[in-house]
């Protein structure tokens, strides 16, 4: 998510729970096996967070939400850590400026390895006194691990993309093959009234929530998502340089930045975590921004789903790569769910805060942590932006 | 509107049409009379235009889509003036860039007063012989020079508050004086499925149709808006300073911008267009920006209207001031509705390109010319705008 | 003067005095003739300043300096002109921001003139009494409004230059022509021990004391200024586009504002207070900065003389252009003279917070008025500045 | 020096040619030794470049302008270095944009040194067959690396001066305790015509010729350098609050960014390259910007020395501190000597291009590499640095 959201906590049972949460940080460690201390030292924007910063962050979540909270006598790691690795929880106090992430060549790699191995032990060693609170807070912090799992890699990519070398993160390409391409057909969406948003079975962040009805219009869906051969079609029909097919918005963002063509194109390659690729024209497209996916979709006769259109219809099993490939972008405003409200305290302090800006993206990617996709998950990022994997699928209405 | 739309036309008779033209036309001139021909020419900021800029842009729409496309043998009143006076039509060719209306100091006052009565006089000649497609257009210019009818009052305000002799526009305040305060109380709303948008009957904006259903939650609207007076306890409770009432965009911004009260709040005074005055405690708080509402509402323990909610309970005369005084922010980003479609050609041009980073504000304005606001109406603005006569009114979920 | 500076005071007869104060003051207001009120408003940019702030703020200068504090019993003709007239004297209190400055739609043209009626008669009534501080300080203000008078026609010439109507000031060049091209021959110089500075005989401004020795090395200097054609040459020689043959930031810079040509080149065309006219290739190349400047004479295989060149072969009457057609950057920086000290009071507060990040400029310019160049005179301005009446004169070493 | 000038070669014998290049080489790498790889990579600010820059960029020097140039058949160690370690020479092709310079995680701080032992290996392996020309650019390219060990510091003290842990580069203070101050007394300088400039006997960069002649008014000079603790009475008598101290354009910088004490003080600490330390009273002030010390002079009611006074005294031995401790800001601009004129081909491209914007600082620091200060050294900075090691000594006129 482009912030991560407070969770609805759900019972697992202990064991379940120290599975999840043992694999949890066992996964990100492994993420990032490959990365020498200053590849996970640099920041390359501000929208973007050092390898480093994630694996001590989500460390430092469980550090204070959980142990230091609900264990007593805990011993911080390290004291001044709360300053340099709380993202924006304003409630528990100042906090080290996001753009000078990249500054911290200190602590060392190796500190933070060793800073998550001591929190681990710490929860480890308390697992069978903790409250159910604490409890649902390992939960959260594993969900919210998870994202930073994918931040994590969406974060070096861009780094690594800013380097003229053009290294690559994984000797050779660990994401599974695309999709095969299939004709692009339309398949009708539910209409009228659907209910929309999390049942509260299991795990959901509270933005998924209160579950509510809409009142869907009839519109049709595309079966798959559209491909790197049709955006190639759209960018040689001069799709970049044609203002009528842009959001107002969109036009003076292409213009001012000079964007014309997604975001790692490279003359006839690609780049991505395992280097520079060719690009191959039946893969999903991503690293759009939704003012390009929504330009598309005008020049392709069509127009994005919104969101509750694309919730509605992934049940559907007819329809391919609801989740996986890329996020898909849709037409509709991260906006709270009528009833949603805030939790208490610290962890719930900022619920909301970021519905306001931002579009929703649906599905997932194969950068996020598996059996952490859900058909009603929310993610969120402004219109501009690019660095997160992700593309679109159409809609149209009937 | 912050940028105007374009129309679904409707058939008034002849008569009836040529008695709203001249209304029109002559309406925007005796608002301007009062301006001296510099205060005609100034420009405050990239976002507001001077006065006669809206002045002669209304008539550049006249003469462009009526006069030129359907009116044999037309002389333009200077052939440099389409250049000039063209706002954002891409079809209609290169324009002067926004930003530098305010280097316009000729043509003068005067000069635009010609051309306004140059293109009224041959519009009038032609009356008998125009088609149908030229009346609605003439129609819909009429609805359009409305729109700017407002927006000039806004851009003196705004540019008159620049001035720190803080001159006058009215010599004493021709606003109706602010509805009495009721005692707050809040009233139901309509819920389950209700039917949004304009049905047709009349003129409306392209953008408040298709007429489709949505489902509304349970949920209560506020009997009246949110007056200085409460806007002062706000303050007073520190509000422009507590992080956790605010959208996280929001803060950003009045951090950035060093906002701590409405825009034209000035020590125990306001400021309007007719100058310095004091504060009517009971009257609705005005020239606040979205994220001000927004963060009101919570730390009033509320929220927003949707625009949704605000239509439906429009029609319920037990609600008072749903028009005049300020338009109201509903919690609702400006997207398109089901099935919205763009008209043909340069006026349909840029039907939805505005639907992006805006938010709906609902209602009209002590500004907005008597006979034409509607239920239905959008108005749109950034979140951050303030230089409307926008305010709120509360709502809350049940 | 980019900032005007303050002067070390000479002793005139009263009637010299008066014929200078007379002529001064009706100049100013015969200057601004052919403005309207809008036009006399507007402020193209935060460099420039509005025609009618010009001829209020001399005039302030003179209500301030003089009638305030030497005219017991004198009424201020606004108190509230203070504020705005005041352009940078911080012991006199607060002042409107100088980007504002085109925001005083009032007051009007027609009130400034009534301002500067208003001062002149209480100056005149009160002549016979004045000290001889106050006699002084007329003269001084008398100089200071030579200088906005040139600062009023470059400032109204860069407004004009941004209406896309090309509207002409006069309505014919009342500039005299260019004086007709000589071959370009060098000069040799003076070298060794030479004196610089002004000798006390008559008015001067204080950055132009004292008078002190320099040591020149042998060195000559160009007969006549560069011209247009000449400039044309290096432009087609790729002058803009080769990084070899500029400094630094002059690169950043040209790069950064995409500058290609000198200001106010259009076409074929140059745009000057008469409006558009075809270039006068014989005429002295005008409007371009000192980065272009120093870019010329590198590719010319010259340079530009130091402003102490220039000024000990002012006296060399062999040597045409000296005044008058264009300011000439030198390659001086504007730094103190040796034993440069800093008037007492309001008046000379800042004589000397302008000598960082300026370049000096001699000679004098068509729009400068008549009997105000002086050998010695120091105009400055930082080296990316355009607008001004600004050419150059190759040297070279020996 | 604020970027590196060119040289006047001048012909050691092969063995002291030997030494100098080994010894700086092993200089450079001893300098680095106390950094991790992530140290070594971090950029603080587009100013400053990352150690590990700074290392291979003046391994690249000589590589190129040696080996590439001079060694027939010489295998570069990676091709793609050419455009990463390039640092401005236009001749040499194009090369990483420098604010992108704390992206490159790879190469490796050990890529880096491997680097370095293929090109000293090479230049000693061809040692007995090179030309005088490639001695001379290798005795360039040491002076020029010195250069970069005095950079390295200071670019390291901000990057580490950016981490909230405060780290400390070197583990107890390496540099030399400050000289005991002095009562401050003036020293009568040299007057009348001096020669200034570089006499041709050993080492120089180009900037410091031709030897030339200045004529020097009456001046005195101060016997040492401003301390904490004089800056700190500056600093309580309100220095940084009092516009009429400041050049305007220094009002401005500190007024827009805030300054209000040296870059590196903390509370009563300051902040060095052994980290955080109390600030000794009697040490010479540093890490000010030519601003600063401007303005510390007016109030102190003196001026700063121009680089011709201070030239014209550094040979008089009763001066304390003319070298060491901390470069010292002058009054003079960075401005070509008479005569000067460019060096032939890449290396001297761009002798003069920074000669605009800069002023000159004499002297020397704690961090410059032994033997490597001349009186006639011309450091440059622009007005507003402060990451340098730089502070002031007054001047007054006689």
């Amino acid at each position: 998510m482009g912030q991560q959201s407070t969770a609805i906590p759900m019972v697992l049972d202990a064991d379940q729970l120290f599975n999840l949460f043992a694999k949890t940080r066992a996964a990100s460690v492994a993420l990032a096996a490959p990365l020498s201390d200053a590849e996970a030292t640099i920041q390359s924007m501000p929208d973007a967070s050092p390898a480093k910063w994630h694996l001590a962050h989500t460390t430092w979540f469980l550090e204070t939400f959980v142990l230091r909270d609900s264990v007593e006598g805990y011993q911080p790691f390290d004291p001044r850590y709360a300053y340099l690795f709380n993202s924006y929880y304003d409630a528990e106090g100042d906090r080290h400026s996001r753009p000078h992430r990249g500054m911290l060549a200190r602590p060392s790699l190796e500190d933070v390895l060793a800073y998550r191995a001591h929190v681990d032990a710490a929860v480890s060693a308390a697992w069978s006194t903790l409250s159910q609170r604490a409890r649902n807070l390992i939960e959260l912090g594993c969900h919210h691990e998870a994202q930073h799992q994918e931040l994590l890699l969406t974060d070096i990519l861009h780094a690594f993309s800013q380097n003229p070398l053009e290294p690559a993160f994984w000797p050779a390409s660990q994401l599974r093959p695309a999709s095969l391409p299939q004709a692009l057909c339309w398949v009708d969406g539910p209409q009228g009234r659907v209910d929309i948003g999390h049942d509260g079975q299991g795990f959901a962040f509270d933005c998924e929530t209160p579950r509510h009805s809409v009142w869907l219009a009839p519109h049709a869906i595309a079966n798959r998502l559209v491909t790197i051969s049709e955006w190639q079609l759209f960018l040689d029909d001069g799709g970049y340089r044609r203002p009528e097919l842009w959001l107002s918005d969109g036009w003076a963002w292409i213009t001012a930045n000079r964007v014309d063509a997604p975001l790692y194109w490279r003359d006839k390659d690609g780049f991505g975590l395992s280097g520079r690729h060719p690009r191959h024209p039946a893969a999903p497209v991503a690293h759009v921004s939704f003012y390009e996916a929504e330009a598309y979709a005008r020049w392709a006769g069509a127009r994005l789903p919104t969101e509750f259109e694309w919730e509605a219809s992934a049940p559907n099993t007819a329809l391919a790569g609801m989740f996986g490939d890329v996020w898909q972008w849709t037409a509709s405003a991260f906006l709270p769910y009528p009833g949603f409200s805030v939790t208490d305290g610290a962890v719930g302090e900022y619920n909301g805060k970021f519905m306001s800006g931002q579009m929703v993206l649906r599905g997932s990617s194969d950068a996020t942590p598996s059996g952490t996709s859900r058909i009603t998950t929310r993610n969120f990022f402004p219109p501009h932006t690019r660095w997160q994997f992700a593309g679109l699928r159409l809609a149209r209405d009937l």
